[in-house]
């Protein structure tokens, strides 16, 4: 465990009109100090009261860096749960180079990567789970994603599980004690509160793992693939989506979309569009097989935009059933685009064929605000709003789905009756599993690669 | 005098581990507070003590944005002498922007560029010419831009001008008062007091004036162009002085580079390179013609480094007075570049006809240091160490400039003995100039030039 004092920039890199460097350890109130000439003349910052804010100029030797605040948080009343001071300097890059330089030379070290998160863990300020929901919350860019993050942030989901694995932790003991007087046939460990325990830690790990397919989407976007024929106006609606968005959505703006080029928030929930070649006719071998990445990328999405030309519908129904029949588990929306070549005697004859058909007009702009109603009723934002935990990080998914594998073998073992040194492998497995998750079985590896995703200064 | 409360990010844009939102006017402290459920339970923002940061939360009906720090500064004592606060939140995009439009939605208004600054003058925190030192403090990228910039904040030079101002407008009075008894042949105003005050004015404006030249040069940096014959060698220097720029020259690094392609920061003072064609043969009539872009721009730079071929020696002396006599206010560096293809007796004999001559191989790298060493030379980093308010912004300049022929009327007025109401008009034309300078003489107009180039936040 590290217990230098670390410094970073804390705020997004760039030119503002104030930045945050933010330093961390044992010695960062006596090195500031060192470097800050207070307004208040003879104002020492040791003896100042914790969330206080000290207006002064950082200098160095005879020349003034900056005019800065100096923000003091005393150990353990801190984000780190050390002593942290925040200098709020302007937000030009040079200052803040300036500044990071000048305790780099005075020996402070620049921090890595989450590294304040990390300490704020090690020194038990908050949950693994939730050190984690942190770097997601600042990568949150919908509703859907901010408010996976902020239950998770708020409230993790570890201790709960650490209560369970504790009690399975008391019945290992009990199991590796009837070991030693295996000779004798005793049980310490009652069976049936141990089947008990164990088929609620079960059921616990069921309701996380099955949380993260919704929990990923929301977090990372639901990927959905346009796919038609060629002529049946995929990029006119590529197009009407991305260029209205704006007015329609007004949660994107600006980053979030420079971010992901092809990325629609719709109603709070992202969608990134993943470009596909168009379908062409699939009874011709040789182009069979230029479109087959194109039947990769419907296999990888969760969400199919299926655009039919009305201008050429005497196989509509056909088309829709096949790859209904090709898909059967994936979420199609079948639409009907250039509904404006046709007649409205038409359109019903069609609807009434498919109900579930979108009627679209991509060129002439009508029947986009459907079609966005169609996509957003497919996800039930239900699940967040009734503020369960919704697990949405592919390592909790990993290590829960590998301790349900545990503990099931445990669920077997106790069904079959098989020997105490057995059943005691299983249980160490498990708990070893919940461990990775509860933060209470780490290791450098584990910790390294958790906090190395975070930003810098964080 | 707008009084509403305004809110923006004063941090750079992007995501970051933290960001700052700032409210500043007379219900930020409520508008806050009515967001905000602070861990203890019961606080109250607008009882807590100046200077102090809460832990809480600010949510929208049930729902939770974010985990925040708020930090209160009350009226006086603050940034802009309102009431301000400030939400240190998460650094998602997301999340900046929720906080922003929910209080909007509430009420508060987006602040424009500087606004805050413009604040902090209006209510009499700051002098004009220091909230304009803000700006280009906040812009600095070279230890010379930011050192411009720091003096100006911290002292600003309108005091002086403002108590010279004001002896000058009780003089006014007198003799406006002189008018009203012009049948008398009075003078109340003394005729050598005055012109010992207008002398003093006038020095001190000329000072200001004079320090133009180097502190616009300190902060937008010194424009150079490299010129020579096509096969002198330009891009192999051009190219070394970049490629090794990052060895060479510790300030400059990622931003500051990125912003303007071809600036270089020589022990902290910027270099911009103007890209030239290179100089052909002048006895040429046709290609004279094609080269006169080449020479608007020596004209418009400050330094001229005059590249010659080591290996084409024959005409170097008279090149080099060539380009002196044409430009006998310049300054020059002659650089004889290729001097690895020449002997060192060569070499001897034309230093021994060139003192100033800087020997270079651009190919082989050597002599750049030299180079280097030769430009920092030229510029004086004297006046910044003596800390002498050096002016930087040409708004400055301009009214500085006007000022002082406005007050040199006054003298001339003065010596030939002018009529009272003569010597009254010009009179008041300086105090007009004067009072823009130091801000006590303002208008929407110049205010919105001054601030409109602000960031946000700022």
């Amino acid at each position: 465990m590290k217990k230098d004092t670390i410094i970073a920039i804390s705020t997004p890199p760039g030119i503002g009109a104030v930045a945050i460097i933010r330093l961390s350890g044992g010695e960062a109130l006596q090195l500031v100090q060192a470097q800050f000439n207070p307004h208040k003349k003879n104002k020492d910052l040791s003896k100042v009261a914790s969330h206080t804010l000290h207006l002064g100029e950082i200098y160095e030797g005879s020349r003034t860096i900056d005019e800065v605040l100096v923000t003091v948080f005393k150990n353990p009343n801190s984000y780190t749960g050390e002593d942290v001071v925040e200098i709020n300097c302007h937000g030009s890059v040079y200052i803040q180079k300036e500044i990071i330089q000048l305790f780099i030379k005075k020996g402070v070290r620049h921090a890595d990567p989450g590294e304040f998160t990390l300490r704020a863990f090690l020194n038990g300020k908050i949950e693994l789970t939730q050190a984690e929901a942190v770097a997601d919350l600042i990568a949150s860019n919908s509703s859907a994603s901010h408010q996976v993050a902020m239950q998770q942030m708020r409230r993790g989901f570890s201790n709960d599980l650490k209560n369970l694995r504790q009690e399975l932790l008391n019945f290992s003991s009990l199991i590796e004690l009837e070991l030693d007087f295996s000779q004798e046939d005793v049980a310490f460990a009652d069976r049936s509160a141990l089947k008990e325990l164990v088929s609620n830690i079960s059921k616990k790990l069921k309701k996380l793992i099955d949380s993260f397919a919704i929990g990923n989407a929301f977090k990372n976007g639901i990927p959905v693939v346009i796919i038609g024929k060629p002529n049946a106006g995929k990029s006119t609606l590529l197009n009407l989506l991305f260029n209205e968005e704006k007015a329609i959505v007004s949660d994107v703006k600006g980053t979030t979309r420079d971010a992901i080029e092809d990325e629609l928030i719709v109603k709070g929930i992202s969608y990134r569009f993943i470009d596909t070649a168009g379908i062409r006719d699939t009874n011709d071998k040789v182009e069979r097989i230029g479109i087959e990445k194109t039947f990769k990328h419907i296999e990888n999405s969760q969400l199919v935009l299926h655009l039919l030309d009305a201008s050429d519908n005497a196989n509509i129904k056909s088309e829709i059933d096949n790859l209904k029949k090709k898909y059967p588990s994936k979420k199609i929306i079948p639409i009907l685009n250039k509904s404006d070549l046709v007649s409205q005697d038409t359109l019903d004859i069609l609807l009434s064929e498919n109900q579930e058909l979108v009627i679209l007009s991509a060129i002439k702009k009508h029947g986009l605000e459907l079609l966005l109603e169609a996509i957003s009723n497919l996800y039930d934002r239900g699940a967040l709003l009734n503020n369960d935990i919704i697990i949405s990080n592919s390592r909790h998914f990993e290590a829960l789905s590998l301790a349900f594998t545990a503990i099931n073998e445990v669920k077997k073992g106790i069904a079959l009756e098989i020997s105490s040194d057995l059943l005691a492998i299983d249980i160490r497995e498990t708990l070893m599993y919940l461990g990775e998750i509860t933060g209470e079985v780490t290791n450098d590896e584990l910790l390294g690669n958790i906090f190395s995703n975070f930003c810098i200064g964080k």
